[in-house]
């Protein structure tokens, strides 16, 4: 094609650096979780998957699975128009209540992701405020970084989970300005957990808003799976609480919640959310049997924190180094993008585990990593299997192993 | 709470504008389209639905619904990851084969809609290609107006559907520029075409590339619902074809098709597509079966074409105004939002049709319109009825007829 040339320029830099991705083909097979089949040179094989963001197999839960075969036969597959024309369905309304009661807010307001709510809602507040300023934590994701660009807000950077830093950056603002103060709770990449509270305090200082991002929290954390700022009693003192219905819950989609008129605006103004068609009403009713399943279980989340430890507790055993953070997220660094895809894929080849190597762009270069996610389906025996594993890759490779 | 004055302000705006808008509250039934619940202050009634996307009721057929059911049972509700980490179903690479086959091209890429694919192709392709100009027909959709927003490269507007106005613009451009002619097939909103081999071969003589969305013909024109591109023999000579899964397919989700380069290229540098969840397997399964089906059966297109072309007929005996176009779709122009509302209200309330008022942001001020499109399962009472029911709110309100 006479185009191919620009395009094949820039996948051979990705290639030289080994920053090319290969993905995984999988089938999921209901029940089974973490267990699926990998689709490789024409042959399927079982494999254990430990980088899953099904973080409590919920995708799989028998109820959820249900509610979204029963919901397609008893409302087709799709809703049949964006929010506005013809695409709002009943199932998306008594979601959205979920969702605001989840967080103990007046309202809730659905995207088609989790992306989409930080891209559409923070463009939309940073464009539209009078003289917004977005105060942006350092590590924050993708989609709210582009939001952040999309708005053409100011944009002040502050270091990551540093409450003091953003005092000091908000201290310097005019008092004419919005200020919103956009972070997360759960770091994906590195598993650590934003002080809230101190952010919180800092803000209200100021009389600055709060946009928390609780995507790999909510469904988790706090009592009713409400995330950290449930647990930590904070959730009445932020201004809108993001969330995904694609992890935790197991299933697809985004929110905000706030208060009633903040979500009104959201919903009136914002372009990702008009413009697009809604959510099948199977995906939004699978969601709130996820959700409400979730308010009143713990075994699922208690399950997960033991097996999170006991990985944990068994990598140190071997002496594998892994990053030590209070979340479920095990990183363990390699800092070189070809080792990283090495290692996985011997753990592939020879064991049968799937982790994908996370390379550039998703973790800055040199801090190339595997990270796994030990959920309440993985086996203590699964995760002897896996430490196992590494342990014989660590020996083979000559790899350093952590000292105490 | 402390900052609803600043969204309620501008909520009052849109209210005094008559541009607020409120959504129906519909349970669609399957089996039943275009006949859904409607709810509204506590009571629930039946209503027939003239503004569906799901233009020839795929979202209900039984082949597509069996298929998302039976994919949520067999691999449960969520994709489980971004496509990059463990959330790359095999589903989702036979629907990907689908679509490259459908457009003729080498390949496709899957986004969680068209929305996000618009905006994730443009964006990307205007940021990375070498010094990107994209030129934008002037009544693009807002999707593909944020991408090329987001992008920063320099866009130049062209007279919409005027391939003379784009050759001019194309002339005055340096030659070192990556030329991109970004522009729809079928005009949602006015229902008018574009005439796409003026405008290939246009770009083709100044060496840039086509971006066409068929959003609003896919499944719908062409022998196998390739799109109007289809229809008029011209895939082989477009560099890109977007669509979505959301509309005539009757599901969820958008994609690209184009060579086996770009296709690879977006997937490796696309913010929007690289760090988002993935769509549920069940929906890409029941999106293959809804496009293999339009493939092989022209049934659904050919009714369809009868019950638009027996809608505009009946109007045109009863002087009831509508836009002549070459689509499926006919835009009733009323040019006021408040007015717009309430023959909506009224056809709402009197006769149990739901047709949604038309205003800004979706089309421009003034020119605010009731938008109906037929599909194949509206029976001609159906089309009787909503005739009647115009003539009469045509008569009591003394409204403009056509005249001959
Ligand atoms: C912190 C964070 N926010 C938002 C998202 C996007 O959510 P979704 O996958 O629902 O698009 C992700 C990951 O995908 C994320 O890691
Ligand atoms: C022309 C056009 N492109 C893209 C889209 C977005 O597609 P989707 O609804 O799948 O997000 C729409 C409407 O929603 C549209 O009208």
């Amino acid at each position: 094609m006479p185009f191919d040339k620009l395009f094949e320029e820039q996948l051979d830099t990705l290639k030289a650096e080994g920053n090319y991705r290969y993905f995984a083909d999988l089938t999921r097979q209901c029940g089974q979780h973490p267990r699926a089949k990998n689709h490789h040179d024409g042959e399927t094989r079982d494999v254990t998957v430990w980088c899953s963001n099904d973080y409590l197999g919920m995708g799989q839960h028998p109820d959820v699975v249900e509610a979204m075969a029963e919901t397609a036969r008893a409302c087709g597959t799709g809703a049949g128009g964006t929010r506005n024309i013809s695409g709002t369905n009943h199932h998306h309304l008594l979601l959205e209540r979920e969702l605001a009661d989840l967080h103990g807010k007046e309202a809730a307001l659905l995207f088609t992701s989790g992306y989409v709510s930080n891209w559409a809602a923070l463009s939309t507040l940073g464009s539209r405020l009078p003289n917004a300023v977005i105060l942006s934590d350092a590590l924050n994701h993708a989609s709210m970084i582009e939001g952040i660009r999309h708005s053409r807000a100011d944009k002040v950077i502050w270091k990551h989970n540093d409450p003091e830093d953003l005092d000091r950056k908000l201290a310097r603002l005019p008092a004419n300005t919005t200020k919103i103060v956009a972070f997360e709770s759960v770091y994906s990449m590195d598993g650590d957990i934003a002080p809230i509270r101190e952010i919180v305090e800092v803000a209200e200082k100021h009389g600055a808003m709060t946009y928390l991002d609780e995507v790999h929290a909510v469904g988790m954390y706090g009592p009713r799976g409400g995330g950290v700022a449930e647990r930590d009693g904070l959730m009445d003192r932020i201004t809108l609480i993001e969330g995904t219905l694609g992890k935790a819950f197991g299933v697809m989609g985004g929110y905000i919640t706030g208060s009633a008129a903040l979500c009104d605006f959201i919903r009136s103004f914002a372009s990702g959310f008009i413009f697009t068609t809604a959510l099948p009403p199977a995906v939004a009713s699978a969601a709130t049997v996820s959700i409400r399943h979730l308010k009143a279980s713990e075994i699922e989340r208690a399950q997960q924190r033991r097996q999170v430890a006991r990985l944990r507790a068994r990598l140190d055993a071997e002496g594998i180094p892994h990053v030590r953070n209070p979340s479920h997220i095990i990183p363990v660094m390699v800092k070189d993008p070809v080792k990283c895809r090495m290692l996985s894929d011997y753990l592939m080849d020879q064991f049968g585990i799937y982790v994908q190597p996370i390379n550039y762009p998703t973790v800055p270069k040199g801090t190339e990593r595997l990270r796994f996610t030990p959920g309440p389906n993985h086996t203590d025996a699964d995760i002897d299997r896996l430490v196992e594993a590494l342990s014989s890759l660590w020996r083979q490779c000559a790899l350093a192993r952590a000292t105490a």
